[in-house]
């Protein structure tokens, strides 16, 4: 499975003053589908990092297209990119009702407890 | 001192579509006060868990009487209200030109790392 | 209907340094649940607050009894107390895996679009 | 003046499990280095925005060099990097005791309060 989908609502606290969903708070909607869609595959994120196997955002690129408001039901869509040695990239889409409002792109980087880098272990890799 | 005053500009990212500072955001201003409140007696809250003395936020009761806007400069005032064998009891108002908007009590609970209740060391009981 | 059950599942960008489930974050839970208790009756709040009826917290009280952590799936129990002439109380407990985790009551005041004080319409009134 | 400096420190409520600032929230801070360095410039975010001159980002990279942590003192910079005809384009760095921690841009669209292009005004053209 390359791709995941999960329904997202946006929460009052989450808009802004302008009315829209504030565009910091779709890093956490990514991050809610990095979680979701490992999960489906049978992963844990909590799990793995409580192993000492955790992933850092080192790059993310947020494209605002339209905006989204309080209550609307958004479908994110997850898919990884690519596998690195040490690096996993991801893609996301945000749509409501059909119409694309957000896209990104993020690149996570494998590191362990002390934030060294390390090799993404074969187990992750053969998941995806 | 038993009081100190902290001013806090309001983000944008923490106003809701009402156009007002969304009311969750006040807890973050409280634990603000609480630190700068702690580093003008001399003591360095990060240092203090570090060294495996935690406070955690046992009881919160927040009035929110006014609302404050994006980019209002507020004035937090922190008291400590009370210091027990293990809690610590804070008081707090946020004015905007003297008007009053706020008004919050805090109960906090002093930990050790693995969360179990310890008693407030003499040297911080002092500095108050 | 009096009472109404939320599952939240806490999300990393939600947690702080001290591994937990962050104490600001339970404001925007209880919002949830009573956005989501008001879809269940039939009704909608943004809905409600384009037609110029907008509820504001006046008060929130929330007691943190033990902590939640990332992907700890909770449940929310939001329960209408007491429907006034311009004010409605809720309560809301919080459990994980039959554990209760917080207890909080809020106070909300029925304004108009400029804040004025208004009394809360019949519709939902009887609604409850 | 094409470059602004500003001191932010990292709230408790900010960090993460990992013990971190979470990355989420660097979109706060741009935002915050944006209002402070048009301050600093004699104009007025808030006054702009309610004389129906709004901008919205329509693009957000960020690069995570090294973490910040609660409590850390960070220096924001912000730079106007080109100003268009509806779009406005700003870079920005996060040092913390001179170790550059984080690297961003970010493209804003001039709209008005329908969210309509609108051509960014002549006057704040040249201030800058």
């Amino acid at each position: 499975m390359q791709e995941h989908q999960l329904e997202i609502r946006v929460r009052y606290s989450e808009t802004d003053a302008m009315g829209f969903l504030h565009h910091g708070n779709y890093a956490s909607y990514f991050e809610m589908g990095r979680t979701e869609f490992l999960r489906a595959q049978g992963g844990n994120y909590r799990k793995m990092e409580e192993s000492g196997l955790l992933f850092v955002v080192s790059r993310l690129t947020t494209h605002y297209i339209a905006p989204a408001r309080y209550d609307d039901l958004l479908v994110l869509t997850t898919r990884i990119k690519k596998i690195g040695m040490a690096k996993l990239e991801h893609e996301y889409e945000i749509h409501r009702d059909g119409e694309l409002l957000t896209r990104a792109e993020s690149v996570l980087a494998c590191v362990d407890r002390n934030g060294k880098i390390q090799r993404i272990p074969e187990e992750f890799v053969k998941r995806n």
